[in-house]
């Protein structure tokens, strides 16, 4: 899996979670409550509310779409509250996301990414694509999934994988 | 990132889950509890309780190096029920994998996989490393984090992610 796979498989979850906070809003329009109470839901008092993994998953897929193309992230402030505004993250994601070229991320693995946190050091591109992106993009998107779930939202494993390539005989 | 990266990275999470897993321990005696109650905790009632997720996340591993090598995986029969032995799960897991040499995935992209569920169809080596074996890994890793985190264990992101590989200057 190279680079723009990554990044591909990053878009495809991304869109499965917007299917997940539709069925959401399904959920929550039957059962009677204000979809937007579960936007500051979470599963431990000191981790992300929902509003925060969601901004999370997204930052993960649109960083690691700047940093191994050799970009510039677009500024998306960290300002949404409700269901319909992380929706709209989602959306503003996958669309930066789909302006990147396959061919941008030719150097992917030579890329020296520096994000602020590091505080100076740098990562190659191909150990924060292993180290970082993967695992911490599905971290975020598994812990949206996950207080969904724990508030009774109807999902299954294959909401959260999506489709799949298969072949017959 | 190739098969073999993506193997690696699978046991150097299951490596880091084994450590959420003695914090876990010392976070209960800390308490006065039994540890095993956490085994059958769960996020939501038809969800997987931790002993099911720590088996789901060994199978994704040692699955994924039995089928992107070409090899056979071991039996792991799913009868653990404590701690204990949820931890010698994933020890057996990462001896096996580390069994699989690095030349043994030469072929991993072109492998045919044809699990069982998939009832005859088969997935090409490389849709499966993208579409199933990466994102299911880290679902079942993160969802036996939020099970201990959710019950108070004190883990953070760096629990979860684990050493990184960086430089200076």
């Amino acid at each position: 899996m190279n680079a723009h796979d990554a990044i591909q498989l990053f878009a495809k979850t991304l869109a499965n979670l917007d299917k997940w906070m539709e069925k959401a809003e399904a959920y929550a329009k039957d059962r009677g409550f204000e979809v937007d109470v579960l936007a500051q839901s979470r599963l431990a008092p000191d981790q992300y509310s929902l509003v925060k993994q969601v901004q999370a998953v997204c930052d993960q897929a649109k960083f690691a779409a700047a940093y191994l193309s050799g970009g510039k992230a677009p500024s998306h402030p960290d300002n949404e509250q409700t269901f319909a505004e992380l929706r709209q993250r989602i959306r503003k994601t996958l669309d930066y996301v789909a302006t990147v070229p396959e061919s941008a991320f030719a150097n992917a693995d030579q890329q020296k990414v520096a994000p602020a946190w590091l505080g100076g050091r740098w990562f190659r591109g191909s150990d924060y694509l292993v180290e970082m992106a993967i695992p911490n993009f599905f971290f975020h998107a598994s812990m949206a999934y996950a207080i969904l779930r724990h508030n009774g939202v109807s999902l299954g494993k294959m909401d959260y994988i999506g489709g799949i390539t298969t072949h017959e005989g």
